[in-house]
């Protein structure tokens, strides 16, 4: 392995692609992930109702299945009635629009090669990859590709070679805290396919459920599960339709912490008395498997052996994370047990438990991967490290032999923007690492943890950032514009909808059941600028979460990174980078502000009617109030007047009551434009 | 049985409610299905965050997490934080906000008992059932009694008995022309248990597909269902699903006709010499099995062996409708083994056929269900027959002794409006039949035949229109004011999307793809304002539809029974059922008319960015036109000035090209109310 050469040549065909050609012409093009090199030659390839595909070479059925699942997306956006939905596997493929050729059927393998080189000429379009595999992910870059103008439906006439920067590019999925039935799996299979992810990780069991059912111990499913969990022929069927779009299933038992619910219906496994039940609340819990016990690992050893029939993958998780240290302290034979074996402390019982554990998982050919704490000295470097702590923490696992994905940085269930995840890398070109250390740095997995979402709202967490952050993994790390990447997120995420995707349409849904069937306008307004509070806030404001609350409110319904939001933000940066006399921006701002501030006066007849908006009615008035102050800012810069001293704090002072401005744990998303606004009536105005 | 004294009893009910308390607020309960019997005190229940619910009796399992999932949507349109989902299942429940008191577990067939009565006082809630399904109903009833005001959530305190009319109401579902994944059949079954329906009937075999797993003949799904079939383990969650909330399924596999696609797996059972392939088209086909050879019978004894130890439910559908003779007359083995049968045509051949298949039923313990045509003088009035082809076959059946279900008047699929299906009456009072064939008729079914509609669209087809159809089969047949209907149905409909239905937020991210991301706004106001052509008239507009064709144009995403264009014709009534006097009511139209007719002007620019919507550039332009009309129509009636002789005609002349006014296979809804105000500018104008 050459990766610090090939990064090299990355990166000049990288730049050599902006030198060729204008910025806007790159993202018109609205590729997510942008691709390692692309040549445009002004053309069109157009696309009219004799389009037929034909597969050459070593043709598999997962990739004819998927060139069908192609034309079938095509004609859905285009409405051409397409004679079939893929052509003929055969090699006779002269007639054909397009032609696919691979060498060969790709493994689910870390490292297998997703290389491929799509070629668009005014004719025809050839696909051409080594593994199957590779060509899914060209498929998916053609239809990003397809364009419209008054003529119809094209492919501009395009030259891309294109592979991924890190071979593990995932989406772990916690489907304890919330079960996720099978649909929800399967389109955000989908998803990841459509930007390039090839792993997903599923989160099984945790304090709140065990989530796969056992033929050897049904007692799990019945006890441990309250009746949701995936029945192991599910368990195939999610397997086989991520393998049909090349994404490998990582499972996750997370042991031995984060382990109630296994105790309700094997409490002799526990350390602790018990008794046990399953864990209703969210946080961090002392119920810990008893590693003193060799019952324990004779239970592992048959459970994993069910499990890892079930799961093809060569990789294997067993969590590790967030230990204490309550239940082994007070268990006098596990104290016993240490004493007797020289382990001297949590970390070192810890340790002993993982290395019994590895063996089972090497009886069943599996590679352990598990949270940042299952590094230990005692473990072998073929573990995978999968950081939660953070890049150092990644950096120091590799220094020491060891593989490592990043997650730290990508837990989208924190509810930051877009772009913090985007710019998150988990190789910076800054850090100093030798070439083999680097290339243990496998990749990442953003982490969508589950107490806060439902399967209703779910998508709407993961999608659109995920795609960003998937760009993050597969293409170079030269490709870092932000406004790029949002401007080609929009698009990228409505494509997605397609594909069952809810992100989008359930926020209309929710709207409608929140205003108990009233008019959603106004409320509409009020969320597009709003987001829920950040990272773990949400569980500090007074509301105590559980398994039974609601997950239907108004906090719920807002999403992460909102845009109108970020638009009128960046609005306001544009207008004060720009000369400052442009009253064209100016008014765009006023008029913007001026529905914000006259909005409340709705709203407020909304939440008379449906009480589960009472707790954002305040938030809705200091949205009128907030734009009120924007617009007397704005009044200031065109009429050249200085606010009084102070004028800005006391009246933001009204509003921050309690040093933020959040009510029904959500927080109003134009506060720092107009504090900008003020700023520039400061500095410029003239009194 | 004393059918029709109960049925006079039910009668004499309604009327005394109607007495009871104005219209408006036997409205105001948003009932659908209304309910037998309701009497309301004025009064309230509020419901707070200790809402809990205690089962006493006889408790099951189903009621049990029918509880729960019963304070899981209270909880999530409320935003309550209740304690937990559901209370204790003990009889220690003289603390419990609301208890639910049953008999017995009820049985999932024919006639079981689902009666329910339902107290609401301001202290607490009480229902009462023979049978927990009963039990399912009244929670059902409850959840849409939920009201609020500006002091939080409440029951109105109102007294119901309620029972159903009918005891077989259902849905069909064709899962073969476009296959139905489990979860669009799961959230149709929640839709079908919110509306009280206790059938889903699953049409399972067609020309295009055999969609259930077969052990025996694995070739059937291999060879028969382009690998779109249910798993037999899917097909056992499917039953378990409607089991739990109290509904049938009856599988259907539709026989000897409509089966081309059999023969692709087993061509030796066809009359035809073949060779045979999965039909890609729409229509009414020749393929049959071959009555004449044993192995025919072989198969199905075999096959439905296994299919009817799938589904517990004592009824099996074997459809045999639209039968050709094609195949039999051509055939010489056939042709010989009916004249040494002594089978003279078709029809004694048909019936010879299913009086053996009858046989194969009968050992696996299961009772015949099949559409018109298996009624035939040979066969057993044991066998139930549902009727496409309408009424008068119906009773005729009635009368010779059989029982039958009304499907003619509930094809979905035909994109008739609401009133039409809601008012169509399996036995309407004023037929005559004696008490005893009046008994015969046991209800009816919706049918979604699904050659024009996806698992993206199929829900907007089903849902609302058959909340209406539900309570036709439910209520008692005095419940039919049109009005009424429609103002409940609107509130059902929204309530229907937290079980996951798409019927309202598909439209949207339908036009999102539609306008390749441009803004909708233009495109809905056309959409809210066309339906798609009726009755079959979609297969004979030009385009030929296939298994392969898109289903995603803008035909696709208008719903039936529009709904702005449905209450702008019955404001033009109401207005020329008034003084004409109203200016203010003359205004409001004017103003519709005004963004009607200004509409074309922004929908052109987004025609322009998207080439799936030249079809419908003509329409846009006829909306603007038909919208002039009606305005200057509203001119002469204001200044009360005749129009000049054949002034209509000439306007509407240019617009009606081919007699109709329909582009892109969708239809202006708003016409007839324009050629009303003409009407009324013509009569009442003066010269």
């Amino acid at each position: 392995m050459n990766g610090k050469l090939f990064l090299f040549c990355v990166c000049i065909m990288v730049f050599l692609n902006i030198e060729t050609f204008p910025q806007t012409d790159v993202n018109s093009f609205n590729l997510m992930p942008a691709p390692v090199k692309i040549s445009y030659s002004e053309g069109k390839y157009r696309i009219t109702k004799d389009f037929t595909v034909a597969i050459k070479g070593n043709s598999s059925e997962r990739l004819y299945n998927a060139s069908a699942r192609t034309v079938q997306r095509l004609s859905g956006r285009t409405g051409l009635f397409f004679p079939e939905f893929s052509g003929a596997k055969s090699d006779n493929a002269s007639s054909a629009s397009m032609i696919i050729e691979t060498d060969k059927t790709g493994a689910l393998v870390l490292n297998e090669d997703e290389s491929y080189s799509l070629d668009v000429s005014a004719q025809n379009v050839s696909l051409k990859a080594k593994t199957d595999i590779g060509a899914l992910r060209g498929l998916e870059t053609l239809l990003q590709l397809l364009g419209a103008d008054e003529n119809g439906y094209f492919f501009p006439t395009v030259k891309i070679e294109d592979s991924p920067r890190f071979p593990w590019r995932g989406l772990m999925i916690d489907a304890s805290r919330h079960f996720m039935p099978v649909e929800v799996i399967k389109r955000n299979i989908d998803g990841l396919a459509a930007v390039k992810m090839n792993v997903l990780h599923l989160h099984l069991s945790d304090n709140q459920g065990v989530r796969v059912e056992s033929k050897i111990y049904p007692q799990l499913q019945k006890l441990a599960s309250d009746g949701n969990y995936y029945t192991q022929e599910q368990i195939k069927e999610i397997v086989a339709y991520a393998a049909e779009r090349g994404i490998r299933v990582i499972p996750e038992f997370d042991i031995p912490w984060h382990s109630t619910a296994w105790f309700a219906a094997l409490p002799e496994l526990a350390s602790g008395s018990g008794p046990y039940k399953i864990e209703r609340k969210w946080g961090v819990f002392d119920p810990v498997f008893n590693p003193s016990k060799d019952a324990t690992y004779e239970f592992f050893d048959k459970f994993f052996g069910e499990m890892t029939a079930l799961f093809p993958d060569e990789y294997f998780h067993i969590g590790g994370d967030e230990g204490t240290k309550v239940e082994w302290t007070a268990n006098k034979d596990i104290q016993e047990f240490m004493k007797k074996n020289n382990l001297s402390g949590i970390h070192a019982m810890h340790s002993y438990f993982n290395l019994r554990i590895l063996k089972v998982l090497t009886k069943y050919n599996k590679k352990m991967i598990g949270w940042d704490e299952i590094l230990m000295p005692e473990m072998p470097t073929s573990i995978v490290i999968q950081s939660w702590r953070g890049q150092k923490s990644l950096f120091e696992s590799a220094k020491k032999g060891y593989m490592g994905i990043l997650s730290n940085g990508y837990y989208i269930d924190l509810i930051q923007p877009t772009d913090f995840h985007y710019l998150n890398d988990p190789l910076p070109d800054t850090i100093k690492l030798t070439a083999e250390e680097k290339s243990r740095i496998l990749g990442g997995e953003a982490t969508m943890w589950a107490e806060l979402v439902t399967p209703e709202t779910v998508d709407s967490r993961i999608w659109p950032r995920t795609a960003a952050i998937a760009e993050r993994f597969w293409s170079p790390s030269s490709v870092k514009d932000v406004k790029s990447m949002y401007a080609r997120l929009d698009r990228v995420s409505v494509q997605l909808e397609e594909l069952g995707l809810t992100h989008i349409k359930n926020q209309e849904m929710m709207l409608r059941r929140l205003t108990n069937n009233n008019d959603t306008k106004a409320l509409k307004t009020l969320v597009d600028v709003i987001e829920p509070v950040k990272l773990y806030t949400r569980h500090s404001l007074g509301v105590k979460y559980t398994s039974y609350s609601p997950y239907t409110r108004v906090v719920d319904a807002a999403l992460p990174d909102a845009k109108i939001a970020r638009d009128f933000r960046n609005d306001v940066d544009d207008y004060l980078l720009s000369s400052k006399n442009n009253t064209e921006e100016l008014n765009k701002l006023k008029d913007q502000l001026l529905i914000w501030k006259n909005n409340d006066a709705e709203l407020q007849k909304v939440i008379k009617k449906s009480p589960i908006l009472n707790e954002i009615s305040d938030l809705s008035k200091e949205l009128t109030e907030v734009s009120e102050i924007g617009l007397q800012a704005i009044d200031m810069i065109i009429n050249k007047k200085k606010p009084e001293a102070n004028w800005f704090i006391v009246q933001m002072g009204t509003l921050k009551k309690d040093g933020s401005i959040s009510f029904g744990q959500s927080e109003l998303m134009i506060v720092t434009a107009v504090e900008k606004l003020f700023a520039a009536a400061n500095n410029f105005g003239q009194n």
